[in-house]
C-alpha cells in the first residue's frame, strides 16, 4: 500500500471509527483498525468493529499502490491527531506489518497486524430496506436516548425500540424507572405537509426493532454533523443492521428478546393539569438538586391550584433545606407528589419547547411531560411515594 | 449575621477561599468555610484553612447586623454558583446554627456549625516583612513551580525555595531529577531600570525559605488574577508566613529542612552548544512523545554539527518508532543523548522565549536549557544513560 492524503483527513476519520474500538477487547485483532486503499476509486477506507458495532468511513487519496493492514487504533489515532494539517505519505512494508507515515515534518512506523484474523463487518442482503430522513431520526434518537438503560444486565432495556408505521418512526426507551416516546413523522421538504400527501414516491416499509443505545448514539453523532444529510438507508437482516451514508456506514447487532408494551403504562386521563416554563423549572431543579443530592435526589412538588404555583422543595435534615416556587397554570385538585430530581432533569432537557404541560393523577401513579405545541414526545415518570 | 450582597461576589470568594479547603479533612470544622459579617466596614470575610493553607477574602456588602458562622464549604458554594446574577439576603439563625439564603428565586437553608472550633490564621507579628512585585512572582513562580516535586514524601522538594538578596528574588525548584532556577529582578516600572536605581525607597529584606508548592500555586492565581496588583505585602515568621493582597490574605506554612544546595548542580563549562527555536522542539518532542510513552518516556538527541540540525527519535519496539529532525545552530562534537520526553516537555513550556540555547558536556552529565534573551532562568535536566 502506498499513497499521499490529507493528515487531518485521516486524522478525522480515525476518530470516527474509533469509537467502534472497544476499550478492552476481547481479541487483540478488535483494538486495531483496519485500512484499506484502492486505486479505484482513490480512496481509503477505515473500519472498526467491536462485534457489536462496526463503523466504515472512506475518504480520497492519491493511491499509488492498494493494500490493507490493520493498526493499533488508538496510537494511530494519537501520532495522527498531533500531526498539523499537512500532505502525509502512507506505506506499508509487508514482512514487517507495519505502517510509514512520512511528513515534512519526521517520519512514523507503526507495527501492525495483517487483516486476515480482522472480523467483516455484517452485509445485509435480502434484508428490508427503508430511507430514514436524517431529521426524522436525529429528532427522535434525541428525544429517547438518554431514557434507556446503562445497566448492561437489563437486555433489551439498554436498547431504543424503534417501529417503522406508513410515514411515522416511533422511538422508545426505558430504564424501567421512566420512559420516552417520540413518534417523528417525516415532513415534506417543498410543502411541509405530511410526506404522506407526497404520494408512492417515499413508500416506506414497516418494521420494528430494538436497537443498542451505543449504536446509535453513533448514529446521532454521524447524522447530526456538519453534512446536512437528506436521509440515511437502513437495512434490517437476521440480528443486524447497516445504516448506510454518503461517506460511510454503521453496522449494529440488534438486541435480542420482547420490548416491553410501554403504551399500556401511559395513562389515558388525567385529573390534574399544569402547564410550565421548561427553562424555569429545569433551572429551579438544578438549584434545588445540590440539596437533593444529598437526600435520595427526593423532590417535592407542591401543586396549589389558588395561588397558581408550583413550589419544588427538597428537605435534607443534616445538610439544610430549600424552596422554590414558579407561577404554573394548574387545573385539578392541590396535591404533594415527589420525584427523582435526575430523572426530571433529564427528561426536561429533551423537551424541545419553551412550554410544557405536565398531566398526573395521585401520588404513585405515572405522571407524563409533553411539549406544548411541536414534536409529539411523551416523557413518564414515576412518582416516589412520600413518607410522612 | 444579616445582610444582603450581590451573588456573584459571594460565588467568586467562595470559589477562592474554597481552595484551602482540604479534600479529606482531618476534622469536620475543616471541610467548612468561615463567613464574618461586620457592620463597620461594611464587609463580608471568608475563610478556609487546612492548616497548612489559609485563605481569607473579603467583599462590600449591605451589613444590617454582625456576625460569624462557618458553613460547609462545598454544599454552599455549589448552591451560590447555580443562582444567576441576584441579590441575596444572607441571614444566620444561630439557635440551629444555619444560614438562610434569600433570592427572588427562592429560599435556601444551609446547616453550619459555630465558629469556636475554626483555627485562627496564623499572624507573623514581628516577622520580617517584605514589599514584593507582582510581576517578579508571577514571573519566578511560573518559571519554577512545575519541576517541584508532588511525591509528599519528598519533603523540602515539594516546596519551591526562595532567596531575596537586594532587588533580586530567586526561585528554584527541583525533584531530584530536574531543577529549575529563576533570577527574577525588580524593574523600575517608569524607567525600565533595575529598581536599584530608583534609590533607597525600595529598600529590601533579605531572607531565604522553602514554601510548598500548593500555596504558591495558589498565589500566583491570586496574584495572576485581572487586579493588575503592583505589589503583594509578604511576612515572614516563624515557621509560617503570609502574603497581604488588597482583597484578602494567603498564610502558609514553610517547609522545614536544610533546601540540597542546587547551585553546586549546574556545571559551569560546555563542551557542546546549541541553539533551537522553542516552540518547533516543544511540537515534535508533543508528537514524539505518543510513541515514547509506549517505552519509558525516552527520546534521543542526535547532534549532528555538519548538517547542523538536531535529530530527535523514539525506538518503541513492539510498537513502532518515529524520527523528527530540526534545523539548529550546534557547536561542539557530534553526540547521542537522551532525556525523559516529559521533563524536557515541561522545561520547554515554562520557557519564555521564542529562542533557547541547551548547553551540555557530556552523555551522562547535566543538560541546561536558557532562554536567549529575556528572564534569567535556568532549567537543568539529567539525561538518560543509553544502553547500546
Amino acid at each position: 500500500m502506498k499513497l499521499i492524503c490529507n493528515s487531518s483527513d485521516l486524522s478525522h476519520n480515525l476518530s470516527l471509527v474509533s469509537r467502534a474500538v472497544p476499550s478492552r477487547p476481547t481479541h487483540p485483532i478488535l483494538a486495531n483498525v483496519k485500512l484499506e486503499a484502492s486505486t479505484e476509486p482513490q480512496q481509503v477506507s477505515l473500519t472498526a468493529f467491536d462485534l457489536s458495532l462496526g463503523i466504515e468511513t472512506s475518504f480520497s487519496a492519491q493511491v499509488q499502490e492498494s493494500g490493507q493492514l490493520t493498526l493499533p487504533a488508538k496510537l494511530l489515532n494519537e501520532i495522527v491527531s498531533k500531526l498539523p494539517e499537512v500532505e502525509i505519505t502512507l506505506e506499508s512494508e509487508p514482512e514487517t506489518e507495519s505502517l510509514t507515515i512520512t511528513s515534512t515534518f519526521g517520519r512514523y512506523q507503526v507495527r501492525g497486524m495483517s487483516t486476515e484474523e480482522f472480523p467483516e463487518l455484517p452485509v445485509v442482503e435480502n434484508g428490508l430496506g427503508s430511507q430514514l430522513p436524517s431529521a426524522v431520526l436525529i429528532e427522535g434518537l434525541r428525544g429517547s436516548l438518554f431514557a434507556s438503560s446503562s445497566d448492561e444486565t437489563k437486555q433489551v432495556l439498554t436498547g431504543v425500540h424503534l417501529i417503522a408505521r406508513g410515514d411515522s418512526l416511533e422511538f422508545a426507551a426505558t430504564d424501567g424507572h421512566r420512559l420516552a416516546v417520540v413518534v417523528a413523522v417525516a415532513q415534506d421538504e417543498e410543502t411541509g405537509d405530511d410526506a404522506k400527501s407526497a404520494a408512492g414516491e417515499r413508500q416506506q416499509a414497516e418494521f420494528e426493532v430494538t436497537l443498542p443505545a451505543r449504536a446509535l448514539r453513533e448514529l446521532e453523532r454521524m447524522v447530526g454533523g456538519p453534512q446536512n444529510l437528506e436521509a440515511v438507508s437502513f437495512h434490517l437482516g437476521q440480528g443486524n443492521t447497516v445504516f448506510e451514508l454518503p461517506t460511510g456506514r454503521l453496522t449494529s447487532r440488534t438486541l435480542e428478546g420482547q420490548y416491553p408494551n410501554y403504551r399500556q403504562l401511559i395513562p389515558k386521563q388525567f385529573e390534574r393539569q399544569v402547564t410550565l416554563d421548561r427553562k424555569a423549572l429545569l433551572s429551579a431543579l438544578e438549584r434545588i438538586s445540590v440539596l437533593a443530592d444529598r437526600k435520595n435526589n427526593l423532590v417535592k412538588f407542591t401543586l396549589d391550584g389558588d395561588r397558581q404555583e408550583l413550589s419544588l422543595s427538597v428537605e435534607a435534615a443534616d445538610f439544610g433545606s430549600a424552596r422554590e416556587s414558579m407561577p404554573a397554570q394548574i387545573s385539578g385538585e392541590d396535591l404533594d407528589i415527589a420525584f427523582n430530581v435526575k430523572y426530571l432533569m433529564d427528561g426536561l432537557k429533551a423537551l424541545p419547547t419553551a412550554e410544557i404541560q405536565m398531566q398526573l393523577n395521585g401520588p404513585t401513579t405515572p405522571v407524563i411531560f409533553t411539549p406544548v405545541g411541536g414534536l409529539k414526545m411523551t416523557y413518564l415518570v414515576m412518582p416516589v411515594q412520600i413518607r410522612s
